[in-house]
């Protein structure tokens, strides 16, 4: 593989500006600004590494697929996005959003972490590999989605409409980053997501507050229904909720383990007195990849200005997210949630479904993993750390576990990467890293 | 008091254009608008009664307080206000706000029912008195406030260093109106209140709300301290709360009965399926009048734009008002609150006071009350309704109940005055009526 290392620490200058080309072409599924361009742009990327790609229409952004087919019996599947967060607040950006500069040694512009950084390492993997020993160990299929950042909504469609398309004997997940240690997160799997809008309605117009003594407020109806959910002690009350919960096995608890994960550090920079149900430093890693929850993303009425306006509302409503993990359903658990408004007498209340994403969960003895964590302690300083999960949600059952493909996310961010937030980052020696990561991974797949 | 009408009949116009001129000048407390203006055009219009007037300075806005010697050895105190509430929404008026126009039989004007109406009324009954008679049959004193609408911060404060110059044998409170049915509404109490924030607070910093799992939410604390303060079968929970709620007298009861509240017609227009505790219609007269609240005027954290963001909110708050019936005090239900919050664990609950006023309330048998239905029987075709107490709430303890001085609500007003919202109104009709009522209050006061 050295050869391959060395052409790509020849090429660095060239593969870094494939990135920063991708970087400066915005593409914000949220604003529909810059899609199709984006589109055209990684479609060529991916013809200029050999591949054969095509923009495979959804009810949304397309698609984008390539293949790219190889020697040996295995396949590859690398998912990917190429849409990016909104750049907003934009006055919070010390470098441009769009600019992809240099300095300070990371390459810093809305969405080179999360997810171009990766698309583009990958692709740069491929095209050393190709330079250097021509055809690829094994066969690659590309499906780079353009809709990751608003929630993947035409994902499952696509991936049923298509399936037989893209099945392979693994798949690369979107994203990865080294810790604080410098140390390769390799994740196994991701929490699901029920995300629903709860609504209470009153009178048919907001009133003077003295009439609170015999008109009905929506905002207790709202408060009322959603402290049947959860009890302080963070036991979420909803009947069944927790029947499909598999709780960790004996090797994640391995990883878990393993895993050395700075509870106390991350305490401390929240300046929070404990973490929920007080847990130790231990348990709290447990928690955080193995709890579903019920969290209350925001919620809203009646008057929030200065002072007091004296006011009965006549609308409510709060916006919650659950993050399920195996082997818990979105349709059931939505399903439960209004079994149990209606059975605690909160008929009243609506329930919007805004979206939702089932969990997925892949064998940390899957031959991917093996490969991905050997070519890791070829390219990488440091050990890697193996994470039986991410805390996060993406489409991976949809693309991957519903089809029997197991996923494994690896990528080029890190700690300071700022997914999401102004002056989103990477190293640039972490970029060139993954190239050769990547590449690595397509040797030991192959060979294994 | 025949010659009284007819001469206010005769100068009914120039009694209209009095009114006119003082809704034509803007005084909105809120806003600081024509403030100076309007306490000095107020002190020159008793002057021009004749009554000797000044302005006595509080932190905020001046009180005009004036006097006037008469005949009897009875005292009336005429509790008034010159400030309004701020005109907008102006996009929803569909007449001037300080136009003062007069269309369909209506003066159109922000402040004309709450309470410019009331006031002028008053002194053109003193006005009119004396043209005729001469001499009023009793002492007159005039407590003119410019604060109503922003809650009296200061009237307390004026009350406590100036009680001995308002002393009075009864008070017309500042406000009163007819119901749809054309029958004068009058009122002997007020509500208090206790008007506070509650604020919870998690780490110092929002976060992706995959860390639900283990870091605190300030919303769910916020709803769990709530939920705990009123059941949903409408019981305030805090511990103390009803320990000082006198309830309806056998008195009390005769008048609730005697009152024609358009329960039903109310309900409709709400479009609600019921009142609260499904009352009956009989019940809701008293559950409105007697009956203390615990309502949340508003609520507010995290995300509350479009669609689904996923966030850990680090900061929730709510704004709550309780309305206090006699013998409740604002001072002890906030103590109540506070120990109430400790004792259920949320400490960590802040508890921000915004306002509060206790409750007031006159003896139905007080000598005024019956001076002012007497009156309303002379004046008016319809027998007035005599209400235990407003469901509102106003400075009545502190200028009144507070130093023994029993306080009337009585005014010119209608069920349609829209007080507070764009195009407040009265009838032309009502405001002359008023005049009359007024003189005939101080013949029927001044011989109790």
């Amino acid at each position: 593989m050295q050869e391959i290392f060395d052409y790509i620490d020849a090429h660095a200058q060239e593969y870094i500006g494939r990135l920063q080309a991708l970087c400066r072409q915005p593409s914000i599924a949220a604003q529909g600004v810059g899609m199709a361009e984006t589109a055209a742009m990684v479609q060529q990327m991916l013809t200029d590494v050999g591949a054969t790609a095509r923009l495979i229409p959804t009810d949304g952004y397309p698609v984008v697929y390539g293949e790219l087919p190889g020697r040996g019996p295995r396949t590859l599947l690398l998912y990917n996005h190429y849409d990016v967060q909104p750049p907003e607040p934009l006055a919070l950006w010390t470098h441009e959003p769009f600019g992809a500069e240099i300095a300070d040694g990371r390459i810093w512009a809305r969405g080179v972490a999360d997810n171009k950084g990766n698309l583009v390492a990958r692709l740069c993997a491929v095209d050393a590999w190709r330079q250097v020993r021509g055809e690829l160990p094994l066969t690659l299929k590309f499906v780079f989605e353009g809709e990751e950042e608003i929630g993947s909504p035409h994902l499952g469609a696509f991936a049923e409409a298509h399936h037989t398309l893209f099945q392979a004997d693994g798949c690369i997940w979107e994203s990865g980053y080294k810790d604080l240690q410098g140390r390769l997160q390799v994740s196994l799997g991701c929490k699901g997501i029920t995300y629903v809008e709860l609504r209470a309605r009153g009178a048919n117009r907001d009133l003077h507050s003295s009439n609170a003594a015999i008109v009905p407020n929506p905002v207790w109806r709202l408060v009322w229904a959603l402290q049947t959910l959860k009890t302080p002690d963070e036991r979420i009350a909803i009947d069944g909720f927790y029947d499909d919960v598999r709780g960790p096995s004996p090797r994640d608890r391995e990883l878990l383990a393993a895993w050395d994960f700075p509870a106390e550090a991350f305490r401390q920079s929240l300046e929070i007195p404990a973490f929920l149900r007080d847990a130790t430093d231990e348990q709290v890693k447990e928690d955080l990849l193995f709890q579903p929850t019920c969290n209350i993303c925001g919620i809203q009425a009646g008057y929030t200005g200065e002072g007091s306006k004296t006011v009965l509302p006549n609308y409510a409503f709060c916006k919650l997210d659950f993050r399920l993990v195996p082997d818990q359903r979105n349709e059931r658990v939505l399903a439960l949630l209004r079994e149990h408004l209606d059975r605690h007498g909160f008929s009243d209340i609506e329930v919007v479904d805004l979206h939702g994403e089932d969990p997925a969960r892949t064998d940390p003895d899957h031959p991917l993993v093996q490969a991905v964590v050997r070519a890791a302690q070829v390219v990488y300083a440091a050990p890697p750390q193996l994470l039986p999960s991410m805390a996060g949600t993406g489409p991976m059952y949809h693309l991957c576990q519903r089809w029997g493909i197991g996923a494994v996310g690896s990528g080029v961010g890190h700690a300071d990467s700022r997914n999401h937030a102004p002056d989103e980052n990477i190293f640039v020696d972490d970029f060139i890293q993954g190239i050769k990561h990547m590449a690595q991974v397509f040797q030991e797949f192959a060979a294994s």
